[in-house]
């Protein structure tokens, strides 16, 4: 481990979450230690929405497509005569999350994705992050990262480790921003896509962005988009949900290296929200918190081991 | 640009196209230059059949699966029944490239590379790289690499170049080897794929090659492929074929960036193959040749501009 005078976790609380991450740390980059990690191995993962930053009241990709609708729906009069918009406008959540792959929200998604270039997408993400600011926090959404978890990433970086996104969440959406706000590169985003058509026009090349070949990047998907698109295993994997259960089996289970799992349990309703078996939004973490304790992933309490949970304003 | 005492590209003949390599590289890597690239963006994308190896007498992956056949079909009379397998065993090369897409090829490369697990099928992909060799050369597949090539690659690393594979070929094919022969690490591959499937087995997880979604990243797929994995656009794009059009098009053409088009010219029948608009393999190449000139993209004409083709033995 990178020798610092400076605590490099100060919003973690000291304990065991915060003990666990640093022995770790310390077992796997230590020359000649028998669990030494070669650097080039050293690939960390990380679940996005209720890890890195909120999910609640909805994920935030989702409050861009509501946000992008209702600037959209009053000049293109088609749009209002969507079922699954006329829920979202109504604020109706419980449809659009019912069916086990949020089908509601897909589809919402769906339609404020596609049907336009890449580049215009990437506009509309900037401008929507520019002006928006969360409903209960009134932030902008990407102010609202987990400190604590912004500590991590920055200390596991500085011990060697390359970081991926690996999120339920659309690449296009996050590539936008993960660069500036986590210090991740757009190409260490893995996330839902869908297939881009290539044309060159008078104007120059253009990408645009379509539905076909939808690639759910979550659940069971999160190993196959890993494989797909790092190609090796991790050894670090962080996740708040069952959405991450099988990214972190595929990290930790029979993992020839030394592996890390971690769930951040959200458990403070007075600074964020707290949730598990029931939640409004999504993160719903049942299977994955019952299989914690035979597997040795940390779970990390929000209320006990974050001394803060945003940066202050 | 890095200085060194030493010829960074000793296997490239002194003439207009390493003084075109050198002279990009200059101008973007001089801090205050005009044309200063910033290390982030510094993306450079190759293609790997034709243009970082050989791809004759037929592609490599190709020569890999025939192999896999031949050693199967021993033992498994159901794939002898299989016209492409057939006409693969036959030698029937014609029939394997017919069609945009190369039909039989994708044919013979799906019997031979799904149903497997991942594992399974990096073990094969190694096995046969210890014991196969090129029938021409008499040597490891993995030893042919063009050594101009390799030394464009290592000069462009110390640039601050950061190089992804964007290639025709199978990712899982070529992840297997990447990092050991071009020191590109498996996660910054590009290549052609399909979905896995995510299994938690009594031995630990597994994922198991299947052919849905199927991707062939070719020809316009190729930005999609770039746009889908590393989510932003390449500076450098070297290509040796049309399947390289559309990316060196992407690349190149309304860049807010200085970029760079390198095109592969086989011209060396003596010590390699010859061939563009006639090719008994993939690799044909009209268009893109045709448009080089217009749009500014190097020709290298390997008999006139390389000193060596391989590593000596």
């Amino acid at each position: 481990m990178t020798s610092t005078a400076a605590d490099p976790l100060p919003s973690w609380n000291e304990g065991p979450a915060k003990q666990a991450i640093l022995a770790f740390l310390a077992r796997v980059t230590e020359e000649g230690s028998p669990d030494f990690l070669p650097p080039a191995e050293r690939i960390a993962v990380f679940d996005n929405d209720g890890t890195l930053w909120p999910e609640n009241p909805m994920p935030f990709q989702a409050a861009f497509a509501l946000d992008e609708l209702k600037r959209r729906v009053a000049t293109e009069p088609g749009l209002a005569a969507d079922p699954m918009v006329q829920a979202a406008l109504a604020g109706d959540l419980a449809r659009l999350l019912a069916g086990e792959h949020h089908d509601g929200v897909m589809r919402v998604l769906a339609l404020t994705h596609a049907g336009m270039t890449t580049d215009e997408f990437r506009d509309a993400v900037v401008a929507w992050l520019a002006s928006a600011r969360h409903p209960r926090f009134g932030r902008r959404y990407d102010e609202l990262t987990y400190l604590p978890m912004q500590e991590l990433l920055r200390h596991l970086r500085a011990n060697g480790f390359k970081h991926f996104i690996v999120s339920g969440g659309g690449a296009d959406f996050m590539r936008v921003w993960v660069e500036r706000v986590y210090g991740i590169p757009p190409e260490q985003v893995v996330g839902s896509t869908a297939r881009t058509t290539f044309e060159l026009r008078d104007s120059g090349p253009v990408l645009t962005k379509t539905l076909d070949h939808l690639f759910v990047n979550d659940r069971q998907g999160k190993p196959v988009g890993i494989h797909q698109f790092i190609g090796r295993r991790p050894v670090v994997c962080c996740g708040n949900s069952d959405g991450d259960h099988a990214m972190l089996q595929y990290t930790t289970i029979d993992n020839p290296r030394p592996s890390f799992g971690l769930i951040v349990h959200h458990t403070d309703g007075d600074r964020e929200y707290a949730y598990d078996a029931e939640t409004k939004s999504t993160g719903r973490l049942v299977d994955a918190l019952e299989e914690a304790p035979g597997r040795g992933w940390l779970v990390v309490d929000m209320k006990r081991d974050w001394k803060a949970v945003f940066r202050p304003e």
